[in-house]
């Protein structure tokens, strides 16, 4: 105890929120080395989200007075963490400022997305940089986890021989539910999974004693939609994944949604055509992902299964009458689903991710027509995107799953690089 | 400026958020006054959710010390809000403790819950206590507001007539979107009512200065059951409510679901049957509460129209095969729709208010075998329940809506009650 204060817990302040809690109590204060730990956290995050930023800068945003900020930084700096440097191709009048910023292609995690038809990683630096990036398809039906795991290998493997440094942390996502002990994946369908223990499994894998933290790719996808994309200003946002599923990851109120357990936002179970739907993998018939998912569009369309997603797309331009029919019914369904989702959750965006992303050119006017049959309210408040991370909105959420140990404490543990300036 | 102390803003904790906010700044801290006011609601919310406690409870509860709980309760007590009284029946071996209980009877709210098919009202006690209670049955399709307005006042009048102190606000229930100033209810489609300033006219109506405060009955419900009754514990919850059309409260990660604009939780326009379902009020086809809500049952059962949750409830323990087919019919229906919200909240219970409470206990069987076909994670976590409230979920709600300012800052404003003890 090396100070005392007065400790305010913030309460919240919903129009019914009742402070059952938070009395404002004499307590210890937090140590000085406690808060230095955690304004360094502030700082570097600040950094990484916001892009380079000069000191004046940092001190406006973060509160902090400017003595302490120059501490700060000089403390990151030292532990290689961030640089400062001139700004490059600033115009205008006046001296410019030294900018402090991430050192990128030093610190970076590595990213892998796993999907049912594809695989991706990257090293992503800090500042969600992406420096280096691979890909491959994945066999549909051959997603038995030891060869996924040993295709993440071969993918990952030359990434991690082509970096000076080694990376922070790993970060996968995955389409399925994650949760409980080892990074489970407690249900993956279209991969077939079930209760498969991915983070401990790819660490042995990769020979890697660094955490591997495990995400759904929806949940990953929306997070970085949040931090850097079409969703960064919105408090209530739905991101759309998944190739042949198709999942979600939900913000409500600026937080994840999670559920009690960390399933939710299972929006491809939404049963939207019960009683005449088709059997989805998990039992139910007429799931939305039956209507709108992969296969429902190979079979609309008559494309060989196993196309692509820009296969999918070539054939959704053929001039056939049945061709037609077939892109009609496909985005009417997939605007059934979204305007129950701008119903439910009254969001700011819907961002179309996953083959979705691909096909949302030919669908939207569907979709949109779809939508204007929503609730008034709710339906003019929402925007319809693509994601500003292209492909890779997972693959940089799960790059951010890594980093979150660094950025909650930056020199926790931590040997400082030495500095090739 | 009484102090300086440093404070925290608590930094969110999610698995992935990034705390580019909440720097640990020197800066002013709250003065004594201000502590003052917040540790008194502390302490009366807790009288008002807990009931009545000892000063060593709420002392241990509270975090503050002895000597402060006990000037704060002088304080409450002083202004007519709390008193100090021997428990009654109590038991046991050593002395009682003396108890601080909320003065219920002389501290109240007035609570109104406007339904599309009853009104009902209530003299509500600090600490959730029903004084007196009056309802009526609301002509169907006579919802014009000014008819409703005149029911309202004929049912409150007797109410606070009756009384012998004023309410401390006035709190209501509708079935629908609420928003803006005014307190404006924005939509409500059973009623037939597009922006009506409720607040306002209600005020006007029963010439009260006091606030009118408005509320849907579905978050209304929720709130309710969260704070004192089945989903007490819950972190996530859904209360389904309504009579002709269907609604629902949602709390997700322990604060309700609102959405960009106030609007979210239209579980009634999800669609689960847009192919061959009939034509809603919101002009979609197919929604849940076109399957569900009292309509369809009447329709389902030949039941005559107008007929009430009972009378449709007598007419399913018809023998007839077609009554059978009828209930069977909607209950798959009911929980077509709760397999949904479970994939998508993943609650760890959801309540059957409104009509579904009343129906509950011939449609669960239908309900949970629908059930048992969503993702088994969210599924083996969720209980179905009925109310602990009663019927009076979304009446208590409203009633807490008016609380919500005392509970804030108990002495603000307000002229010591005399005390008739």
């Amino acid at each position: 105890m090396t100070g005392t204060g007065i400790r305010v817990d913030r309460v919240e302040a919903g129009p019914w929120t009742v402070p059952v809690t938070g009395a404002i109590t004499r307590a210890p204060a937090v140590t000085q080395e406690e808060v230095r730990r955690h304004n360094l956290g502030v700082l570097l995050s600040l950094l990484h989200v916001r892009g380079p930023a000069s000191r004046a800068e940092l001190t406006a945003v973060s509160g902090l007075n400017r003595s302490t900020v120059r501490a700060l930084i000089t403390e990151l700096a030292d532990a290689g963490l961030v640089r400062e440097a001139a700004p490059v191709g600033r115009g205008g009048a006046g001296r410019p400022s030294i900018l402090v910023e991430p050192r990128s292609e030093a610190v970076w995690a590595l990213a892998v997305d796993i999907g049912v038809e594809h695989l991706s990683a990257a090293r992503v630096g800090l500042g969600g940089v992406v420096l280096d990036r691979r890909e491959s398809r994945q066999p549909r039906d051959d997603g038995a986890v030891v060869q996924v795991l040993d295709r993440v290998r071969r993918l990952v493997e030359p990434l991690l021989a082509a970096a000076d440094t080694d990376p922070v942390g790993i970060g996968v996502a995955v389409p399925g539910m994650v949760g409980g002990p080892g990074q489970l994946v407690r249900l993956a369908p279209n991969l077939g999974w079930v209760d498969v223990p991915l983070g401990l499994l790819l660490g042995a894998q990769l020979r890697s004693t660094l955490p591997v933290a495990v995400g759904n790719e929806g949940d990953l996808g929306v997070m970085a939609e949040h931090l850097r994309g079409v969703a960064a200003d919105a408090s209530d946002a739905i991101f759309l994944t998944g190739e042949v599923g198709l999942g979600a990851g939900v913000i409500v109120g600026g937080r994840p949604l999670t559920g009690a357990g960390g399933y939710a936002g299972e929006v491809g179970h939404m049963s939207v055509n019960p009683g005449a739907g088709r059997l989805c993998t998990c039992g139910r018939r007429g799931c939305w992902e039956t209507e709108v998912g992969a296969d429902a569009m190979l079979r609309a369309l008559g494309a060989p299964a196993g196309s692509t997603a820009e296969e999918i797309l070539a054939a959704t331009s053929d001039d056939s009458r049945s061709a037609k029919t077939a892109v009609r019914r496909i985005g009417r369904w997939l605007g059934v689903g979204v305007a129950n989702l701008v119903n439910l959750f009254n969001p700011e965006v819907v961002v179309f991710g996953g083959l979705t992303r691909t096909l949302f050119p030919v669908l939207e006017q569907y979709v949109r027509a779809e939508l204007s049959a929503a609730l008034t309210a709710p339906r003019d408040q929402v925007r319809l995107e693509l994601p500003a991370l292209g492909a890779d909105s997972s693959l940089l959420g799960a790059a951010e799953l890594a980093f979150a140990p660094l950025l909650g404490d930056p020199l926790g543990g931590r040997v400082a690089l030495p500095d090739p300036a």
